[in-house]
């Protein structure tokens, strides 16, 4: 039996290919998406999620636009300078044809909030932008952590970080946002960080098989990962150049075949404070004993990465047609 | 000609080894010791370095007691649970015969201001406990950093923390006095690190091979490694068990042979602020292209040690008798 | 023609009263109440706004339960002394008998949202808890902040504080979300801090006068004013003792009869970071010629109100019976 | 029998008045000045200082050269507007004659260190600028705060500040300095902020008097009060203008006559963290019974001025010559 998830999007090109994966792998079933402001303007990450769904033939993948900046801050922390690397992996709009679909009427988090409510089935909830959306409706609906069966959060990093020297862009584009999901106390809540997803990049060969696939999917994925790659190569080069990673499907694929994924399960929180490190993803690794560990762990965290697994996932998805 | 330093000590297991290494090894001229609250109250690490001194034939090593606590904290910050592992590592006292010998009556500011100010000779500046008293120096004489042609800092960390998840204790210490010495505008700075330290450890067959030097120092680094591996074992194991960093002392040893580290030259700044990381090494390790590097680098960091190469160095010392 | 309006309440005492000011003077029409987390819990602020309707006959006025904590911390912030003041002045229930009265099905936040989509009068919003209900309107409604034609908020203070020594309650217990309605640009924001509430304080003789009424309203307003007195009294006692403030009425007052208040046009924002001034609304009240001016104002803050113009309201109003 | 004091000063104009005053006046006697960066750098403070010395007559007194930055920050916290109003109050030099007298060899914070070791008599410490030098001597001699037998600090504001919304420039320009100091345990702290200073304003008539008596201080005083009217008119006039504080003169007049200022005992300490309220001396005022009052008392706040006493202190001290 398919799993079930709403995927929360702010589609970027590699929301792009989460939501791909999402809709088309047979052992999934897309409940819905909502977007959210982040890569870009919430209202572009809407319609490129509507073009992805029109392109690959889902029209009927509910889509629900949310919020439309940080939960609390006007705008994105400083500091960060202008014209940096993040904004220059993706564009405001997705090189697909537009599309006339249009976002259902009722709003991302209230479409959250109803759902889980209403929900018989279980249904994960993998968000793969900032986490605005989740924190409103933990905000609104003081139940909601316990209706969620699992939560998948691509962001967050241990290692290095993209935005600034401390921190990964969907964490600390809001920061409380993010703070609140990991503290609300959800039953299981996975981590896919900037270290797991380096390790499943992909190159301009793996572009080239997608491409000769000869679907609307495998033409549309090679696309994304040509331009990945290109953006990647000109800012934030991965070693030896000529290949990117793809974030936000490393996240939907831990659904498929969890073992896409090696986790430790650590505690985990975000700093909303500190002047260079906020929204970084502060996660516990250090060895020790028992009777000197600090914090319960809340979250598994995902260090290692199957690039060959996650490329046959993939593969077997983007082979089908809507 | 033997490199001339100043050792900043909070003494401590690891800073007792450090401490025999640069008052020992033929390579270097151990000018004076300045002692900071630290490891245990200032009294005692003055108290456990002369007890060192003595103990290997060298006391004529000046001793400046330095700042009693940090410099702008009453005490270090929280959060830090009672009893944690950090306070076990070390004790009070070294376990060393008492000393008669004295601290010399100049304080360990005055002493640092005023030999650098006279100095001819290029000394190097080696703390390996908080920066209080590097900070104060910096605070009182606006031309010390000038001065000082070269720091070699042991402390901070970028993959895991010991006394915080995102902190080593030296820095954590004092972070307002760190962040001070990293905007300072020293000449070179050096960082050694957990990452580099914990990559020469020292096992009990170590601790063996240095009480068969049959010498005061090779005896007592003998008790002061078993004494470190009983502590890790006990509070924060590495893995398998049975080995222990000895950090200060690596920082020492590459001055005498600097291939005993593998640094890369990178920014490094500390956070004050954050809830979750106040006093954590914020390192910007990612990899960019020029045109998205964000600030200068400052700083070569230490992420790799020669463990063989670093025995081979205290062996050397340790042999001696002074 | 009557000012419509909707409360929205921690109820509380001076809730209470503001609640019956608006629910009975010929000059408002109170459009609804919304309920949030402050005085006490939120299901005891629903329950309790729900009994005072009933107890003067005005139960077709509509409750919505709102946020059950702050918009982002899961709880107030430290540092609060346990046990102290804020927490004797009201207690969880009202001294009024139980209702039957039940809150409408649909939440504070949807409400605010739908009504002001939907309204062709003008309705001022009278936020007199913490704002954490009007700041999740914000998240969630990019449009919220232009259909409010006027935000009246009883909270802050600016020579003292009444949780801590910077700070008044209804601000402090949810800083971040007073930080966004502060910064929001909405019309006209007027503030009703402690500065003017204790210049309008209601003494016995004014209880004694509500009870002689013969009302419900007087009878209930009678016993909330020596409730207040007797905790006041106790606690934080006003200049001479035997009288309190009432606080929320005083904003309610003030769409009555604007002279009630006297205000200045400032600048005010909300400290959300600092260690003790966190929730601190920060008015900036110095006078500098023009040219060194730093914010534009956004807010009209009262410093001073009329006691007697204030009590003929009150009195105007609790003479009616629903 | 004259009381001894210490003046830190960073000379500006209103230092000045305050130098002219604790050396010229019958009832003090002026140990020595310490000089420290604020109203302008710490070597035109310095070369001010010894101005006004040789101008009045006494050459003798020693001056000795203090931090050139605040005790952590590299330069003073922001927000602060450029060219805002209180980089326009002084200019870097007095209108005095330059002088051939130099500083002393010894710095200003060992030469407090040194003095209160030595002292036999007590001795005054009254710092009028940014409190780096006091916390430089706290940070590096545990038992400073034991040694000094009185404080009277000018800086610091309740209703209002001078630099930004929330903060005066003193205590602002190095607030974890500052915090230092109230917190150090000194057994008797005096705090003369803006409240008190504004209440002693002088006025042209003020300056016209001073000039009339014929004295080099006289003279010097009537130049000062002349310039800081015009400047205070310019950019923050006191209500109706022509009038201006001298705020540093105010603390060194309380020496002489303690009724000079109305002070009440309360609990102060200072906020380093916050964004827009750093360096607000945060002074607990809320009227508490007992039982609820959080934090001991630490320090006399004067609230009051007596303008005509303060008036004659002046005129009596700047009748004679040095």
């Amino acid at each position: 039996m398919a799993r079930k998830l709403i995927l929360d999007v702010d589609t970027g090109t590699d929301d792009a290919i989460a939501i791909m994966l999402a809709a088309l792998h047979p052992s999934l079933e897309l409940v819905g998406c909502t977007t959210v402001n982040g890569n870009t303007a919430v209202e572009n990450c809407t319609d490129n999620t509507l073009r992805v769904l029109e392109h690959i033939g889902r029209p009927e993948i509910p889509v629900h636009q949310g919020m439309a900046r940080p939960l609390v801050r006007w705008t994105f922390p400083t500091p960060r300078k202008e014209g940096d690397q993040s904004s220059r992996i993706h564009g405001p709009h997705l090189p697909l044809p537009k599309t006339s679909l249009k976002a259902r009427s009722s709003g991302a988090v209230e479409f959250l909030i109803e759902t889980y409510r209403a929900a018989t089935d279980e249904i994960a909830l993998v968000p793969v932008g900032p986490l605005s959306n989740i924190a409103a409706a933990l905000a609104l609906d003081p139940g909601f952590a316990d209706r969620v069966p699992e939560v998948v959060i691509m962001g967050g990093s241990h290692g290095w970080g993209n935005v600034t020297a401390a921190a990964e862009f969907n964490i600390w584009a809001d920061p409380e946002a993010a703070a609140m999901v990991f503290q609300a106390g959800f039953r299981k809540v996975t981590l896919v960080p900037l270290d797991a997803t380096y390790q499943a990049s992909l190159s301009h060969a793996d572009s080239a098989s997608f491409e000769a696939l000869g679907t609307p999917a495998g033409h549309a994925a090679s696309l994304f990962v040509k331009h990945r790659i290109a953006a990647y190569d000109a800012v934030q080069p991965l070693p030896g150049g000529g290949h990117a990673p793809i974030h936000d499907a490393l996240a939907v694929a831990s659904l498929i075949r969890p073992e896409v994924i090696t986790t430790e399960f650590l505690h985990v929180d975000v700093e909303t404070v500190g002047t260079l490190t906020v929204g970084r993803t502060v996660i516990d690794t250090q060895v020790r004993t028992e009777a000197f560990r600090r914090k319960a762990p809340n979250c598994h965290v995902a260090f290692g990465a199957d690039r060959a697994l996650f490329l046959s996932l993939l593969t077997e998805a983007f082979a089908r047609r809507g």
